[in-house]
């Protein structure tokens, strides 16, 4: 199960290399999480790295994970509060080992649920940005009434300009390409109306610059708030700071929905009845809207598959982040992005008055 | 029922202001929302301002209404996509002379489903800011899974910085207060995460004055969006731009949640069955979180009653928006919260560091 006793020779690479120190629940809810992956994807083979001791402890409890796992041991793990620039300092930490790995091409993908600053700094150094790239983003896949949709940023960059706003546009159409299979998404830009006056100058400015680009045809224009779970376009384009909170608002919405229901079908007995009657298409909605079926938010624009898990999720939710690293892995859909993003480079985003713009704040810091 | 023609002699204060021509619906909306309004507050006197005959028109099939209602006619009514500095050269409009009744006097608040960036332009020039604000914001009340909670700014200020931020706090704290009757409000700074080095610059000197102010008991940290559905804190401050995309992203899952609960109930005969069954609870449920009972987002840190409906809102929800106007305005809730904001000229809210913050973008354009 450690790696001197692996019977896996370096030949072939990982599947993906996993960090097994992340997230609030640490190396319990990881491999854990891998138990449930490891059953869905069978054949994979997963790097996971961290402390030898703990992980091979909580592995014996987990023989399925146990099964897919060679564990990598490492010094240190970054804690939820450092800060991105100290953690670039920390060569041993298991979230650098696993990036360390997909660069020199012995894991295809990285999956960590720890500090997703940290996480987006070591990828930019360790794993890199494509060429055409200035930021990479946070993208994840949501429900809305009209079946998925993608949204970006989500969190990794507090403050953008136009351009970043463009550059998530190009990423955010490939993935929906890639990932949902939709040969022209939509595109919309989040912003607090639809009238094209409503908001500050860099939002206007990367709209204007959308509506002159190849995207023209798919650029929607303005979107709002509620937009989001209408569909009203494919892909939902913002800054992180409001990504990150339009994301958790929703899921704290959903779940405030959830509470009350329960309430309702515990109202008494002809409720707890009716209750019994409506449970099969109930439990399909719930497994539908389930946000720990949309944890796995993916960074794209780097050179490897980097997936976030929500540092907060349990088992369920870090397996389903598994998922989302797998399936690109295996359906070669960062190959298929990258493809398509290479179109930045002939989309004039530099136009005059982009660079007037004002230098964007440091990312997630 | 026109002016001339009205029984009402000018001694008595009208009870509020109500621009007749604001929002998607226009007049046929505002009059059907005044006659809901018209029973729930018996006594009331409305001075509705817009096209005289398009008015007059409507309210002869609404006598409810026009039992309360007195026209004055307007010449022009702002547009929805009008530019608030534009809209500010408008003397004749609607709006323009809602506002004249209530800073004359004539009436003791104001309520308008139009254009919110003329509206508060308009509000902050005709009439006025109170004494040591420097930004009046938009503040609503929503429900959570522990009772009503106030978030504010909802959209009046795209771009904030640390004071504007502070400022909101307190005057957050202030309308809990008065219109939840809370005696020590809980406040929370939205950010991306609860860690003190999340975010960027602004939200961490806002928390730092906060903690160093007379609110430091009743400050909570950073929230994140989740948090608010939660009812982590009582208040939830943001800037205007985050605050209307959570608002709308909040309402638009509730709405998701209950379009799919629907198709649920109606997935086959034990389902319909199910539903008859749990009908009243759920009637309760909704009729708690539908977003029209929250309509009416009252403009803040203003020396008079302003209250905005949501401009797509039907006439159920612009009843709403006379209600939440009509209780400020019977309470005396805006002297209350006028009081209660006079701490913001003894809070410390220019220290070092503030004072270098980037000047704040202009408000809505």
């Amino acid at each position: 199960m450690s790696e001197t006793g692996s019977s896996f020779s370096g030949a072939e690479p990982f599947t993906l290399a996993v960090d097994g120190m992340g997230g609030d629940g640490g190396p319990e809810v990881v491999v854990a999480g891998l138990a449930i992956a490891a059953d869905r994807h069978p054949g994979s083979r997963v790097l996971l790295i961290g402390d030898e001791s703990r992980l091979t402890e909580v592995l014996a409890r987990h023989p399925k994970a146990a099964a897919i796992c060679t564990v990598r041991p490492a010094g240190s793990a970054i804690p939820m509060d450092m800060k991105p620039t100290a953690a670039l300092r920390v060569r041993d930490s298991s979230m650098r080992l696993a990036m360390d790995a997909v660069a020199q091409g012995e894991a295809l993908g990285v999956v960590s649920a720890g500090n997703s600053g940290a996480m987006l700094a070591l990828a930019k150094i360790v794993i890199k940005t494509l060429p055409g790239v200035s930021r990479p983003a946070m993208a994840a896949i949501s429900p809305t009434l009209r079946g998925d949709a993608v949204m970006l940023d989500l969190g990794a960059n507090v403050a953008c300009d136009a351009r970043n706003l463009v550059e998530f546009a190009v990423m955010g159409e490939a993935f929906a390409k890639a990932v949902l299979g939709l040969p022209a998404p939509t595109i919309g830009l989040l912003n607090v109306g639809s009238e094209e006056v409503k908001g500050d100058e860099k939002l206007r400015q990367a709209a204007e610059i959308l509506r002159n680009s190849p995207l023209a045809a798919q650029f929607h224009g303005f979107v709002e708030g509620h937009d989001i779970t209408a569909g009203t376009t494919d892909v939902v384009v913002t800054d992180g700071f409001t990504g990150n909170v339009a994301l958790k608002t929703g899921e704290g919405a959903l779940k405030m929905a959830f509470v009350l229901l329960r309430q309702v079908f515990r109202s008494g007995l002809l409720a707890k009845l009716g209750y019994l009657l409506v449970r099969p298409g109930l439990e399909r909605m719930r497994e539908w809207l389930d946000p720990r079926r949309y944890n796995g938010a993916v960074f794209v624009g780097l050179n490897g598959v980097v997936v976030k898990s929500h540092g907060g999720t349990d088992a369920e939710g870090f397996a389903s982040a598994v998922d989302v690293a797998m399936d690109m892995v295996s359906h070669r859909f960062n190959e298929s992005i990258r493809d398509q993003i290479s179109r930045l480079e002939t989309l004039a985003v530099m136009r005059p008055g982009v660079e007037k713009e004002q230098p964007a704040v440091a990312a997630v810091s």
